[in-house]
């Protein structure tokens, strides 16, 4: 397999929720090419088990490889909790980055106080691997997380700034902010949609770190080291893969990417 | 194969939700043995595509086929809606019974003035399953249908009576009731744990039909017409198979099925 600077980025998530890290990455490196797949048919993963989900990170990864991509990107905090290593087992030597990496990384830099706070799914919160990588740059930062498993719905649903959306992100959120954070993570590839109106409830004297920008940063600076930055000037639309429905995948498509809205293909896995 | 009265019944779903059924059968038909089996790897069914509905499907029943079952099931409205003659085709011969006819049927026969309301998954909506049912039985009814995508994750994260539920479920339930309906089909197997906050709602004028009990009789009724009930007077505890997370499974029994909690199996899909 021969990789090129044009060769594609490969981008993946359970579902939709992936589209922000597509969106942050076209708006940092707009001549790279991506490939992006959503595994609609078997969305969410945020609720199963970690055996489940790294046979599912399995597939995912192999639709990627077979368009020879130079990166992968893992758009899903719940695969880059507990599956990573068996994405960087199929990818065989490409660079993998996953979101969680990344927004630990920026939390770290962002606090003041020591105190993060981690939203996410149920099994990215039960892992406790933003604990592990944020105490890992640095032990004595202390990590509060909370899982808010209704608010991948909400997203889905489009109901961004419903009163009853915002009465249940109100409640998730209390505990942490009751333990004075200075920075939260939106630890779920979904949770920028309702970035709004997390920032409301948190206040304008908590950061909000969104992994998708962070990860889209890390991109750009680690193809930058291995010489394989797109130099062409082209800017080129991103080809989507999902596994079900791609008609509404191309609707939902408007809420992450605005206006520029590319065809859909549909892959068994 | 053979098929007698000590034979299990098998019921399916894509996840907990068909618990109901199990409860509503086990209440009728104590002596009988069932084997339920609920796809929580790959849940939920509703917000997906036809042709994945009824790979789905296929497998499910190919599950249940193993333990040789002297009836089906189908406790998923998408299913019943959009996949019935699969689980027939695979079943070969086995009756197969799905719970939107039963609920279908029981609706017909409570309304005095031919108004029904359904509500149910995106996919069960859409299909209009309902409507050709009712309709088949009496042309004259007329049908209104809102699918309630968010009651689901409400009624699995426990969200039985939280006031961000009643303000959605209002919301869902507002133009179905402007049609003065006096019957509504709770046409998802997880409504059911919403039935009092939904029948709040609705008010004391419209009846609420369960399709979990619908079916539950009909089963009964078609057994007893086959010289098929199990005559024993032994009650069994329902053999519980699950695709992924067993011990949340184990966890949400309680809620569905009170305080009787049997061993819950792993199985691969």
């Amino acid at each position: 397999m021969t990789i090129s600077a044009s060769s594609p980025i490969g981008i993946f998530d359970s579902g939709i929720g992936g589209l922000t890290v597509v969106k942050a990455v076209q708006a940092l490196l707009p001549s790279e090419r991506i490939i992006y797949f959503g595994d609609t048919a078997r969305v969410p993963y945020g609720s199963k088990s970690q055996v489940t989900i790294r046979r599912y990170a399995q597939d995912d990864t192999g639709i990627l490889m077979k368009y020879q991509p130079k990166m992968i990107i893992v758009a899903c905090n719940t695969v880059s909790a507990l599956a990573l290593d068996i994405v960087e087992q199929v990818g065989k030597g490409v660079p993998v980055l996953g979101v969680l990496a990344a927004g630990a990384e920026l939390a770290v830099r962002h606090s003041r106080n020591s105190h993060i706070g981690i939203i996410g799914t149920q099994a990215t919160t039960l892992s406790n691997a933003y604990s592990f990588a944020i105490n890992a740059i640095d032990p004595d930062i202390e990590v509060f997380s909370t899982a808010c498993p209704l608010l991948v719905p909400f997203a889905e649903e489009g109901f961004i700034n419903h009163p009853a959306a915002r009465m249940i992100a109100q409640e998730y959120l209390a505990e942490l902010l009751a333990r004075k954070i200075d920075t939260l993570v939106l630890g779920c590839t979904h949770y920028p949609i309702l970035k709004e109106m997390i920032g409301d409830i948190a206040g304008p004297d908590i950061h909000i770190i969104d992994s998708a920008e962070a990860v889209a940063a890390k991109a750009g600076q680690t193809l930058a080291e291995n010489g394989l930055l797109n130099d062409s000037e082209i800017p080129v639309s991103p080809h989507l893969l999902v596994s079900d429905l791609p008609q509404k995948f191309k609707t939902l498509c408007r809420l992450f990417l605005g206006n520029d809205i590319p065809d859909v293909e549909l892959v068994e896995v």
